[in-house]
C-alpha cells in the first residue's frame, strides 16, 4: 500500500511538473516590429483605412502580418502560443507553417539561432483558424532574448505567448538598425519560404542586423502609383530594395516605371533605390510563350533602369543571372524560390547590396 | 460586315487553337517505375495484401506513391493531368505540391531538367481529392522524353496524362540502372521537399542515373522486423541505403539493430548496407530533453554499427555532422530538411556513397 502511495505521489508530482501553469501574454503588449508606418490593428503591416488600394487582393495582403515579429525576453523553460489567423487554406506551393505559423529565434552569442516553430493546426480543417502549440520546451535556466516571426501569408487576428507562471516576460528593445524597405512580389512576400523567418527580407535583416520591412505583394506588385505613394510616406528610410519586375509585363514596366520612381523621389530625393532584376523563372525551361514574355520583361526592366541611372546617381541595378543557380532545382513550382533558392539569391545579392549600403554609411 | 466575319473567324480560330483537343491516357498503361516488388494496385509502393504491417499508419504509408514515377515520350506541345488522391489535408510542414502534386522533368542533353508541376487544387477544400491542371504548355515541336514524379506523401488513386489529340504518346523504357533501395524515416519519405522529385532519394537517383526505391516511412521507421522481411524479399538489390536512426530511441536501436540486419543478410549476404547517421536535429538547439534523447540515439547507432562492421565487411557508416550546415536554417520545423537541407545532405553523402558503390562496380 505504501509503495502504491509513493507511486501515486510520484505520478502526481510528475503530472504537476508536466502540467506546469502557463501564463499567456498578449503579444501586442510586447515589442512588435516590422511596420514601416504605424497601423491601428496590432498585427497588420499596412493600415487599409489610411491607404486604399485598387483591388481586394491587395487590401487583403496589406492586412497580412508579413515581415512582422515580436521581441521579448523570458526565463521560462518553455514558450507556447495561441493564435488566430484567417480560415483560408494553405497555398499549394508553400508550407502552412510559413503561411500561418510562427518561427522563433533566440539570441545566442550575438546571433539569432532557430529555436522552434508554432504549427498551425491544419489537421482540424481549413475552417479552423485558432491554433495552439508549444514552440520550444525543456530549455536550460536563464534569460532568453526572443524574436518571433509572425505568419508570412495570412492575417493574424490575435497572438498570445505562453510562459511558465512566475517567470519573467518583458518587451525587448528592437535591436535592428537602419530602416530598409523591401518592396516586391511573391518572392519578397516569401511565398515558398519554409518558415516565416526564412523570407529573403527577414534573413537579410537578421543576418546583418538591419531593420527590414517586408512589402511583398504576391502577384500584385506592378509598379502601381498607390504603392509609390505609400513608400513616399514612410519616414526615415535608409534604403529601398525592390523586387519590382516579377509581376508587370514589359509594357507595364515601360508605362509605370518612371511615374513610380518620380513619386518616391518627391519625398526621398537621395535615398538609395536598389532594383533587383527579376529572377529567371524555371517555368521558361520548356514554355516558349513564357520564355518570350519573361525575356521581354527583363529587357524592359534593364532598359528603364539604365536610362534612369543616367540622371539619378542613387539608383542601383542588381542582375539576377545567378539568383537560382543553373541546376533548375531552386523553386517550388517554377516561379518561387524555396529556402534553397533564397540561399542562392542571398549569396548573390547580399555582398552587392552591402557594398552599396556602405557608401551611405550603413554597415 | 466582311471585316466582322473575318474578325469572328480569327477569334474562332484562336479559340480552336486555345481549346486544342486533349486526349487523356491512363498513366498505368505507360511505364511506372519505383516499386521494389510489384504491386497489384497501379500506384502503390508496397502491396499491403502481401505484406502486413503492425499498425494502420504504416499500412497507409505503404500505399503512398512515394518515389514512384511515370516515364513516357510525347510530341504534344502541352502536358496536362487529371489525378485523384486521398482527401487528407496537407501536413503543415510540407507543400501540398510535394504531398499530393506532380513534378515533371524532360530529358535535355542527357539531363533531366525541371519542366513544371501539377498543382493539387487545395483551394477547393481538403475534401476535394480530384485535381486537374496543365503541367507545361507552349513547348517547341519535337519528341520529349518525360519523367513525372507522383505524390510523395499521399496515395494516388488514379492518374491520367493529357496531350494534344493526334500527338504521339508512348511508354519510355526505364533509363535508370542498378537497383538501390533507400529505407528510412520522414527525411527519406521526403517530408519537407518542395516537390515530389526533390526528395534526396529521387535526386540521388536522377543525378546519377540510378534506379532508387523510396521506402521512407515518416515517424514509423524503427528497425522493425516487418520491414526487414520486406527488404529481404526484394530481388536483385545492388545496394541498400538506410536513414534508419531518426525514429527509434537509443533503447530501440540496441534492441532491434542486429535482428534487422540478420533478416536482411539471410537473402542479401554480401550486398552493401550503407547506414547514414541521423542528422543533428535543429530542435536540439535549446531543448535539453531533445538534446539528450538525440545524443543518446546517435551514440547507440554508432555503437551498433561499428560493432557489426567488425564482422560484416559490407556494412558502411556515414557520419551526419555536415548534413545540415551550421547556420540552423536547413529544416522546415527543426526536424525535416528542406530542399536546402537535402542539397547540403547530398553534397555530403553523394561522394561518400558513390565511392562505396564503385567498389561494387556500380557507377
Amino acid at each position: 500500500m505504501k509503495k502504491i502511495c509513493i507511486l501515486i505521489a510520484a505520478l502526481a508530482s510528475g503530472f504537476a511538473l508536466y502540467a506546469q501553469e502557463v501564463r499567456y501574454y498578449n503579444a501586442a503588449d510586447l515589442t512588435v516590429i516590422g511596420k514601416a508606418i504605424p497601423t491601428s490593428k496590432d498585427f497588420t503591416r499596412i493600415d487599409t483605412s489610411a491607404y486604399r488600394f485598387s483591388n481586394e487582393i491587395i487590401d487583403d495582403f496589406a492586412c497580412h502580418s508579413t515581415g512582422l515579429a515580436v521581441l521579448f525576453a523570458t526565463d521560462s523553460p518553455f514558450i507556447k502560443a495561441r493564435w488566430q489567423t484567417s480560415p483560408a487554406n494553405a497555398s499549394e506551393n508553400m508550407t502552412a507553417i510559413a503561411q500561418k505559423g510562427l518561427d522563433l529565434y533566440i539570441r545566442q552569442d550575438g546571433e539569432w539561432v532557430f529555436a522552434g516553430v508554432g504549427r498551425p493546426q491544419m489537421d482540424k480543417g481549413p475552417e479552423y483558424a485558432c491554433h495552439e502549440g508549444t514552440i520550444v520546451k525543456s530549455m536550460a535556466p536563464g534569460r532568453k532574448e526572443c524574436l518571433l516571426y509572425l505568419p508570412l501569408y495570412d492575417r493574424l487576428d490575435s497572438l498570445f505567448i505562453g510562459v511558465a507562471e512566475g517567470s519573467c516576460m518583458e518587451p525587448l528593445d528592437n535591436p535592428f538598425r537602419y530602416r530598409i524597405v523591401v518592396k516586391g512580389s511573391s518572392v519578397t512576400h516569401g511565398l515558398a519560404a519554409s518558415r516565416p523567418g526564412m523570407s529573403y527580407a527577414a534573413r537579410f535583416g537578421r543576418d546583418n542586423g538591419f531593420y527590414c520591412f517586408n512589402l511583398g505583394f504576391s502577384g500584385q506588385s506592378k509598379l502601381q502609383e498607390e504603392y509609390a505613394r505609400y513608400l513616399a510616406d514612410i519616414e526615415d528610410v535608409d534604403a529601398f530594395i525592390f523586387g519590382a519586375f516579377s509581376n508587370p509585363s514589359a509594357e507595364v514596366i515601360h508605362k509605370n516605371f518612371d511615374i513610380f520612381v518620380d513619386i518616391i523621389r518627391e519625398s526621398h530625393p537621395e535615398t538609395p533605390l536598389i532594383f533587383m532584376q527579376t529572377e529567371r523563372r524555371e517555368s521558361r525551361n520548356f514554355d516558349t510563350w513564357r520564355e518570350d514574355f519573361e525575356a521581354r520583361k527583363q529587357a524592359a526592366a534593364e532598359e528603364e533602369i539604365l536610362e534612369r541611372m543616367k540622371t539619378d546617381k542613387h539608383i542601383y541595378f542588381i542582375p539576377s543571372d545567378d539568383f537560382l543557380g543553373d541546376d533548375h532545382i531552386a523553386t517550388s513550382d517554377g516561379s518561387h524560390p524555396t529556402d534553397l533558392g533564397f540561399t542562392r539569391m542571398l549569396d548573390s545579392i547580399s555582398p552587392k547590396i552591402l557594398k552599396i549600403l556602405r557608401k551611405y554609411g550603413i554597415r
